[in-house]
């Protein structure tokens, strides 16, 4: 079973993760990125997609052009956990921050 | 400039493309698609990204691991048009139908 994260962790993980959101309404973070143009978020994407499936954790995600919008979050604990902490640091070294 | 459909052309367009949608509030057009797991539904996905480069149209889509939302509209006419029409249906073509 997955470990919803603890008040602490949940701080200390809004803390380093400064480019994330909180969600109004769900236990998710959210992240908005935008590119040069549909080649080069695509680019993005799949280097995300090959991070989630290597990580077994899979995010909700969208793309219109060269926007893309990634929410993490945990269905098995129905909220944020340890494995969307390491998703979104592996997506942040992706993009430099 | 892109024409929007005209009202015969759009009756036959949702005659023709039976899997697709209206949206509500809209003039787009939009298809679901389920997948065994999140390897086949990016699969699906890079094909389509490839078809939409290659005719410089692009959707807004979503996917959540299995599941990929596709919707179809054109944002140089504000509305559905012929280019739509043309994704829709070599979206169609990946998929058997």
């Amino acid at each position: 079973m997955i470990a919803k994260l603890t008040d602490p962790e949940r701080v200390a993980a809004f803390a380093e993760l400064s480019a994330w959101q909180k969600v109004d309404g769900r236990d998710a973070m959210q992240r908005s990125f935008r590119f040069k143009d549909f080649v080069e978020a695509w680019g993005f994407m799949n280097r995300v997609a090959l991070l989630a499936e290597k990580q077994d954790h899979h995010p909700e995600w969208s793309n219109v052009y060269n926007r893309v919008e990634i929410l993490l979050t945990t269905h098995d604990c129905k909220g944020l956990s340890a494995r969307d902490v390491t998703l979104a640091r592996a997506i942040d070294a992706l993009v430099g921050k």
